[in-house]
Protein backbone atom coordinates (compact mmCIF):
# COMPACT_ATOMS: atom_id res chain seq x y z
CA UNK A 1 0.00 0.00 0.00
CA UNK A 2 0.91 3.61 -0.76
CA UNK A 3 2.00 5.96 2.13
CA UNK A 4 -0.55 8.14 0.25
CA UNK A 5 -3.52 5.45 1.02
CA UNK A 6 -2.17 5.91 4.90
CA UNK A 7 -2.02 9.79 5.00
CA UNK A 8 -5.38 10.06 3.05
CA UNK A 9 -6.80 7.22 5.61
CA UNK A 10 -5.48 9.44 8.70
CA UNK A 11 -6.71 12.66 7.13
CA UNK A 12 -10.05 11.04 7.52
CA UNK A 13 -9.63 9.83 10.83
CA UNK A 14 -8.49 13.82 11.75
CA UNK A 15 -11.91 14.94 9.84
CA UNK A 16 -14.06 12.20 12.15
CA UNK A 17 -12.34 13.64 15.11
CA UNK A 18 -12.73 17.47 14.17
CA UNK A 19 -16.09 17.00 12.91
CA UNK A 20 -18.46 14.84 15.55
CA UNK A 21 -15.79 14.75 18.13
CA UNK A 22 -15.04 11.02 17.49
CA UNK A 23 -12.32 9.94 19.92
CA UNK A 24 -12.55 6.36 18.39
CA UNK A 25 -13.97 4.98 15.43
CA UNK A 26 -14.80 1.96 13.97
CA UNK A 27 -13.29 0.60 10.11
CA UNK A 28 -16.97 0.80 8.83
CA UNK A 29 -16.68 5.27 9.81
CA UNK A 30 -13.36 5.20 8.71
CA UNK A 31 -13.78 4.04 4.84
CA UNK A 32 -16.65 5.89 4.60
CA UNK A 33 -14.74 9.25 5.62
CA UNK A 34 -12.04 8.18 3.35
CA UNK A 35 -13.41 7.09 0.70
CA UNK A 36 -11.94 3.39 0.44
CA UNK A 37 -12.74 -0.07 1.06
CA UNK A 38 -12.53 -1.35 4.67
CA UNK A 39 -9.69 -3.73 3.62
CA UNK A 40 -7.83 -0.71 2.45
CA UNK A 41 -8.27 0.10 6.01
CA UNK A 42 -7.20 -3.45 7.14
CA UNK A 43 -4.04 -3.06 5.07
CA UNK A 44 -2.88 0.15 5.97
CA UNK A 45 -3.27 0.11 9.93
CA UNK A 46 -1.88 -2.15 12.59
CA UNK A 47 -3.99 -1.10 15.32
CA UNK A 48 -7.48 1.30 15.23
CA UNK A 49 -7.01 1.69 19.05
CA UNK A 50 -3.98 3.96 18.97
CA UNK A 51 -4.46 5.41 15.40
CA UNK A 52 -5.45 8.77 16.76
CA UNK A 53 -1.84 9.10 18.66
CA UNK A 54 -0.23 7.92 15.28
CA UNK A 55 -1.96 10.32 13.09
CA UNK A 56 -1.20 13.45 15.93
CA UNK A 57 2.26 12.26 15.73
CA UNK A 58 2.28 12.19 11.88
CA UNK A 59 0.77 15.55 11.32
CA UNK A 60 2.88 16.93 14.01
CA UNK A 61 6.36 15.50 12.25
CA UNK A 62 5.20 16.74 8.89
CA UNK A 63 4.58 20.69 10.46
CA UNK A 64 7.53 20.20 11.87
CA UNK A 65 9.78 19.33 8.53
CA UNK A 66 8.17 22.90 7.48
CA UNK A 67 8.85 24.11 10.32
CA UNK A 68 12.31 23.26 9.99
CA UNK A 69 12.93 24.05 6.55
CA UNK A 70 11.42 27.95 6.72
CA UNK A 71 13.39 28.20 9.48
CA UNK A 72 17.34 26.75 7.99
CA UNK A 73 17.14 29.94 6.18
CA UNK A 74 17.96 32.08 9.40
CA UNK A 75 21.47 31.39 10.90
CA UNK A 76 20.89 31.79 14.05
CA UNK A 77 19.75 28.86 16.67
CA UNK A 78 18.29 31.60 19.32
CA UNK A 79 16.27 33.04 16.29
CA UNK A 80 15.22 29.32 14.38
CA UNK A 81 13.80 28.26 17.90
CA UNK A 82 11.73 32.10 17.93
CA UNK A 83 10.40 31.30 14.63
CA UNK A 84 9.76 28.20 14.84
CA UNK A 85 7.23 28.42 17.88
CA UNK A 86 5.99 31.31 16.05
CA UNK A 87 5.27 28.87 12.68
CA UNK A 88 3.73 26.06 14.74
CA UNK A 89 1.76 28.19 16.27
CA UNK A 90 0.50 29.90 13.09
CA UNK A 91 0.18 26.21 11.26
CA UNK A 92 -2.12 24.55 14.09
CA UNK A 93 -4.23 27.96 14.42
CA UNK A 94 -4.76 28.84 10.53
CA UNK A 95 -6.07 25.02 10.22
CA UNK A 96 -8.28 24.96 13.72
CA UNK A 97 -8.50 21.00 12.86
CA UNK A 98 -4.77 20.15 13.25
CA UNK A 99 -5.10 22.83 16.11
CA UNK A 100 -7.45 21.34 18.09
CA UNK A 101 -6.33 17.86 17.14
CA UNK A 102 -2.67 18.65 18.76
CA UNK A 103 -4.29 20.24 21.98
CA UNK A 104 -5.78 16.42 22.51
CA UNK A 105 -2.61 14.74 21.07
CA UNK A 106 0.05 16.51 20.82
CA UNK A 107 1.72 15.98 24.24
CA UNK A 108 2.34 12.38 24.38
CA UNK A 109 5.59 11.10 25.45
CA UNK A 110 6.03 9.57 21.76
CA UNK A 111 5.35 13.17 20.20
CA UNK A 112 7.95 14.75 22.56
CA UNK A 113 10.39 12.48 21.88
CA UNK A 114 9.92 12.45 18.16
CA UNK A 115 9.86 15.79 17.52
CA UNK A 116 12.86 17.14 19.48
CA UNK A 117 14.89 15.36 17.42
CA UNK A 118 17.55 16.61 14.72
CA UNK A 119 17.67 20.40 14.22
CA UNK A 120 15.51 21.89 16.93
CA UNK A 121 17.63 19.45 19.72
CA UNK A 122 20.56 20.37 17.92
CA UNK A 123 19.50 24.56 17.94
CA UNK A 124 18.75 24.04 21.98
CA UNK A 125 22.44 22.34 22.31
CA UNK A 126 23.87 25.27 20.31
CA UNK A 127 22.10 27.73 21.98
CA UNK A 128 23.19 26.77 24.96
CA UNK A 129 26.76 26.42 23.70
CA UNK A 130 26.56 30.35 22.93
CA UNK A 131 25.62 31.07 26.81
CA UNK A 132 22.06 31.96 25.63
CA UNK A 133 20.17 29.71 27.08
CA UNK A 134 20.65 28.13 30.82
CA UNK A 135 19.72 24.30 31.37
CA UNK A 136 22.04 21.43 32.49
CA UNK A 137 21.93 17.74 30.44
CA UNK A 138 19.52 16.52 33.19
CA UNK A 139 16.75 19.24 32.78
CA UNK A 140 16.77 19.02 28.99
CA UNK A 141 13.40 16.66 28.62
CA UNK A 142 11.42 18.82 31.11
CA UNK A 143 13.06 21.52 29.24
CA UNK A 144 11.78 20.32 25.82
CA UNK A 145 8.28 19.17 27.17
CA UNK A 146 8.07 22.49 28.69
CA UNK A 147 8.16 24.17 25.49
CA UNK A 148 6.32 21.96 23.71
CA UNK A 149 3.55 22.68 26.02
CA UNK A 150 3.71 26.17 26.37
CA UNK A 151 3.37 26.37 22.51
CA UNK A 152 0.15 23.76 22.11
CA UNK A 153 -1.12 25.89 25.47
CA UNK A 154 -1.12 29.05 23.23
CA UNK A 155 -2.85 27.10 20.33
CA UNK A 156 -5.59 26.26 22.75
CA UNK A 157 -5.62 30.06 23.09
CA UNK A 158 -5.43 31.05 19.80
CA UNK A 159 -7.62 29.32 18.46
CA UNK A 160 -10.23 30.71 20.60
CA UNK A 161 -9.02 33.99 19.07
CA UNK A 162 -7.51 33.60 16.11
CA UNK A 163 -6.97 37.59 14.74
CA UNK A 164 -4.67 37.25 18.11
CA UNK A 165 -2.78 34.59 16.29
CA UNK A 166 0.25 36.72 15.78
CA UNK A 167 0.50 38.62 18.46
CA UNK A 168 0.19 35.66 20.48
CA UNK A 169 2.55 33.71 18.98
CA UNK A 170 5.45 36.41 19.05
CA UNK A 171 4.58 37.22 22.82
CA UNK A 172 4.83 33.02 23.29
CA UNK A 173 8.23 32.48 21.44
CA UNK A 174 9.49 35.51 23.39
CA UNK A 175 8.40 33.66 27.06
CA UNK A 176 10.02 30.98 25.92
CA UNK A 177 12.95 32.45 25.24
CA UNK A 178 13.07 33.83 28.72
CA UNK A 179 11.98 30.70 30.28
CA UNK A 180 15.40 29.34 28.80
CA UNK A 181 17.80 31.92 30.18
CA UNK A 182 17.60 34.71 27.15
CA UNK A 183 18.06 38.29 28.67
CA UNK A 184 15.05 40.41 27.91
CA UNK A 185 16.46 42.63 25.10
CA UNK A 186 17.61 39.19 22.90
CA UNK A 187 14.50 37.61 23.69
CA UNK A 188 12.20 40.64 22.32
CA UNK A 189 14.19 41.07 19.35
CA UNK A 190 14.62 37.48 18.44
CA UNK A 191 11.03 36.78 19.16
CA UNK A 192 10.02 39.94 16.86
CA UNK A 193 12.24 39.18 13.92
CA UNK A 194 10.39 39.00 10.70
CA UNK A 195 9.76 35.27 9.71
CA UNK A 196 11.04 33.67 7.09
CA UNK A 197 9.10 32.12 4.85
CA UNK A 198 6.89 29.31 4.89
CA UNK A 199 4.53 26.84 2.75
CA UNK A 200 1.11 26.12 4.43
CA UNK A 201 -0.33 22.80 4.11
CA UNK B 1 -28.69 11.58 42.29
CA UNK B 2 -26.40 12.08 44.71
CA UNK B 3 -22.96 14.02 43.29
CA UNK B 4 -20.99 11.29 45.01
CA UNK B 5 -23.13 9.32 42.17
CA UNK B 6 -21.24 10.74 39.72
CA UNK B 7 -17.69 11.49 41.28
CA UNK B 8 -18.13 7.70 41.54
CA UNK B 9 -19.19 7.01 37.55
CA UNK B 10 -16.08 10.09 36.65
CA UNK B 11 -13.72 7.85 37.98
CA UNK B 12 -14.65 4.73 36.24
CA UNK B 13 -14.71 6.81 33.29
CA UNK B 14 -11.32 7.83 34.14
CA UNK B 15 -10.04 4.31 34.58
CA UNK B 16 -11.36 2.89 31.75
CA UNK B 17 -9.58 5.53 29.91
CA UNK B 18 -6.35 4.46 31.71
CA UNK B 19 -6.21 0.81 31.83
CA UNK B 20 -7.53 0.13 28.07
CA UNK B 21 -6.88 3.48 26.23
CA UNK B 22 -10.55 3.70 25.88
CA UNK B 23 -11.43 7.06 24.25
CA UNK B 24 -14.95 6.65 24.09
CA UNK B 25 -17.43 4.38 26.60
CA UNK B 26 -20.95 3.00 26.46
CA UNK B 27 -23.59 3.37 29.31
CA UNK B 28 -22.89 -0.22 29.51
CA UNK B 29 -19.27 -0.67 30.04
CA UNK B 30 -19.50 2.47 32.05
CA UNK B 31 -22.31 0.35 34.41
CA UNK B 32 -19.78 -2.46 34.65
CA UNK B 33 -16.70 -0.59 35.60
CA UNK B 34 -18.53 1.65 38.27
CA UNK B 35 -20.93 -1.02 39.49
CA UNK B 36 -24.46 0.93 38.80
CA UNK B 37 -27.04 0.21 37.40
CA UNK B 38 -27.36 1.51 33.72
CA UNK B 39 -30.65 3.62 34.78
CA UNK B 40 -27.61 5.39 37.71
CA UNK B 41 -25.59 6.35 34.13
CA UNK B 42 -28.52 8.26 32.50
CA UNK B 43 -29.43 9.62 35.61
CA UNK B 44 -25.88 11.50 36.11
CA UNK B 45 -24.62 12.05 32.49
CA UNK B 46 -26.13 14.06 30.19
CA UNK B 47 -23.81 13.36 27.62
CA UNK B 48 -21.55 10.68 26.93
CA UNK B 49 -20.05 12.14 23.71
CA UNK B 50 -18.17 14.78 26.24
CA UNK B 51 -17.76 12.57 29.17
CA UNK B 52 -14.14 12.88 29.48
CA UNK B 53 -14.06 16.63 28.98
CA UNK B 54 -16.13 16.49 31.83
CA UNK B 55 -14.34 14.52 33.97
CA UNK B 56 -11.01 15.99 33.09
CA UNK B 57 -12.65 19.55 34.05
CA UNK B 58 -13.99 18.02 37.26
CA UNK B 59 -10.59 16.60 38.20
CA UNK B 60 -8.62 19.96 37.31
CA UNK B 61 -11.19 21.75 39.32
CA UNK B 62 -10.65 19.34 42.51
CA UNK B 63 -6.73 19.28 42.29
CA UNK B 64 -7.01 23.18 41.82
CA UNK B 65 -9.12 23.47 44.78
CA UNK B 66 -6.77 21.78 46.88
CA UNK B 67 -3.33 23.75 45.62
CA UNK B 68 -5.27 26.62 46.74
CA UNK B 69 -6.04 25.28 50.09
CA UNK B 70 -2.62 24.88 50.40
CA UNK B 71 -0.91 27.92 48.91
CA UNK B 72 -3.40 30.33 51.10
CA UNK B 73 -0.95 29.58 53.87
CA UNK B 74 1.74 31.52 51.43
CA UNK B 75 1.27 35.17 51.65
CA UNK B 76 2.79 36.31 48.61
CA UNK B 77 1.05 36.08 45.03
CA UNK B 78 5.12 35.12 43.24
CA UNK B 79 5.10 32.00 45.90
CA UNK B 80 2.15 30.98 45.46
CA UNK B 81 2.48 30.59 41.92
CA UNK B 82 5.16 28.86 42.10
CA UNK B 83 4.00 26.76 44.92
CA UNK B 84 0.81 26.05 42.77
CA UNK B 85 2.42 24.54 39.30
CA UNK B 86 4.96 22.16 41.78
CA UNK B 87 1.93 21.20 43.70
CA UNK B 88 -0.04 20.67 40.35
CA UNK B 89 3.09 18.79 38.72
CA UNK B 90 3.13 16.66 42.04
CA UNK B 91 -0.95 15.28 42.04
CA UNK B 92 -0.51 14.65 38.61
CA UNK B 93 3.02 12.94 38.71
CA UNK B 94 2.24 10.69 41.66
CA UNK B 95 -1.29 9.58 40.76
CA UNK B 96 -0.70 8.21 36.47
CA UNK B 97 -4.00 7.91 36.17
CA UNK B 98 -4.68 11.56 36.61
CA UNK B 99 -1.61 12.92 35.10
CA UNK B 100 -2.28 11.02 31.64
CA UNK B 101 -5.78 12.08 31.69
CA UNK B 102 -4.55 15.62 31.75
CA UNK B 103 -2.24 15.44 29.68
CA UNK B 104 -5.05 14.44 26.61
CA UNK B 105 -7.90 16.49 28.31
CA UNK B 106 -6.70 19.08 30.38
CA UNK B 107 -6.05 21.96 28.07
CA UNK B 108 -9.39 22.70 26.73
CA UNK B 109 -10.57 25.84 26.04
CA UNK B 110 -13.28 25.40 28.79
CA UNK B 111 -10.91 23.77 31.86
CA UNK B 112 -8.50 26.96 30.59
CA UNK B 113 -11.16 29.07 31.20
CA UNK B 114 -12.92 27.73 34.62
CA UNK B 115 -9.17 26.92 36.53
CA UNK B 116 -7.68 30.08 36.58
CA UNK B 117 -10.46 32.27 38.16
CA UNK B 118 -10.78 33.08 42.02
CA UNK B 119 -7.20 32.51 43.88
CA UNK B 120 -4.85 31.70 40.63
CA UNK B 121 -6.20 34.88 38.61
CA UNK B 122 -6.07 37.22 41.57
CA UNK B 123 -2.51 36.36 42.34
CA UNK B 124 -1.52 36.59 38.73
CA UNK B 125 -2.61 39.99 38.66
CA UNK B 126 -1.91 40.83 42.06
CA UNK B 127 2.22 39.84 40.64
CA UNK B 128 1.57 42.52 38.40
CA UNK B 129 0.59 45.39 40.15
CA UNK B 130 3.81 44.73 43.13
CA UNK B 131 6.00 44.88 39.33
CA UNK B 132 6.97 41.49 39.42
CA UNK B 133 5.28 40.09 36.18
CA UNK B 134 5.42 41.75 32.46
CA UNK B 135 2.33 41.41 30.73
CA UNK B 136 -0.67 43.41 29.61
CA UNK B 137 -4.74 42.82 30.04
CA UNK B 138 -4.68 41.24 26.20
CA UNK B 139 -1.78 39.16 27.07
CA UNK B 140 -3.58 37.29 29.86
CA UNK B 141 -5.22 34.82 28.21
CA UNK B 142 -2.46 33.16 26.71
CA UNK B 143 -0.08 34.01 29.34
CA UNK B 144 -2.52 31.41 31.18
CA UNK B 145 -2.71 29.07 28.96
CA UNK B 146 0.67 29.33 28.19
CA UNK B 147 1.45 28.56 32.16
CA UNK B 148 -1.01 25.63 32.31
CA UNK B 149 0.47 23.64 28.46
CA UNK B 150 3.82 24.17 29.99
CA UNK B 151 2.72 22.36 33.28
CA UNK B 152 0.91 19.52 31.62
CA UNK B 153 4.11 19.87 28.83
CA UNK B 154 6.54 18.61 32.69
CA UNK B 155 3.82 16.16 33.69
CA UNK B 156 4.03 14.23 30.20
CA UNK B 157 7.47 14.47 31.09
CA UNK B 158 7.70 13.73 34.75
CA UNK B 159 5.41 10.21 34.57
CA UNK B 160 8.09 8.94 32.60
CA UNK B 161 10.55 9.91 35.23
CA UNK B 162 9.13 9.75 38.25
CA UNK B 163 11.92 10.13 40.32
CA UNK B 164 12.55 13.64 38.44
CA UNK B 165 9.44 14.94 39.59
CA UNK B 166 10.18 17.18 42.49
CA UNK B 167 13.22 18.59 40.86
CA UNK B 168 11.09 18.92 37.02
CA UNK B 169 8.82 20.93 39.09
CA UNK B 170 10.82 23.66 40.86
CA UNK B 171 12.36 24.01 37.32
CA UNK B 172 9.28 24.74 35.67
CA UNK B 173 8.43 27.10 38.29
CA UNK B 174 11.19 29.03 37.75
CA UNK B 175 11.09 28.72 34.47
CA UNK B 176 7.40 29.88 34.35
CA UNK B 177 8.62 32.79 37.24
CA UNK B 178 11.11 33.63 34.13
CA UNK B 179 8.28 33.48 31.07
CA UNK B 180 6.39 35.84 33.34
CA UNK B 181 9.38 38.93 33.77
CA UNK B 182 10.29 37.88 37.46
CA UNK B 183 14.40 38.31 37.92
CA UNK B 184 16.17 35.20 37.95
CA UNK B 185 17.48 35.62 41.82
CA UNK B 186 13.76 35.82 42.71
CA UNK B 187 12.14 33.41 40.22
CA UNK B 188 15.20 30.66 41.98
CA UNK B 189 14.11 31.98 44.98
CA UNK B 190 9.84 31.18 44.78
CA UNK B 191 10.87 28.18 43.32
CA UNK B 192 12.79 26.82 45.48
CA UNK B 193 10.78 27.53 48.65
CA UNK B 194 9.79 24.69 50.98
CA UNK B 195 6.70 23.62 49.81
CA UNK B 196 3.25 24.14 52.09
CA UNK B 197 1.42 21.01 53.84
CA UNK B 198 -0.45 19.57 50.81
CA UNK B 199 -3.75 16.72 51.11
CA UNK B 200 -3.01 14.38 48.04
CA UNK B 201 -6.36 13.15 46.76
Amino acid sequence: MSSNAQSHIHRAAMKLFSEHGAMQVSVTELAQAAGVARGTIYNNLDDLAGLFDVVALELSLEINARVVRATSRLDDPIRRLAAGVRLYILSATRDPEVGRFLIRFGLSAEALRQLWTGQPLADLIAGRAQGSYDFTDGQINWVIALISGAAIGVIACALERPEAEAEAGMDAAERILLALGVSREDARTHARAPLPPFEES
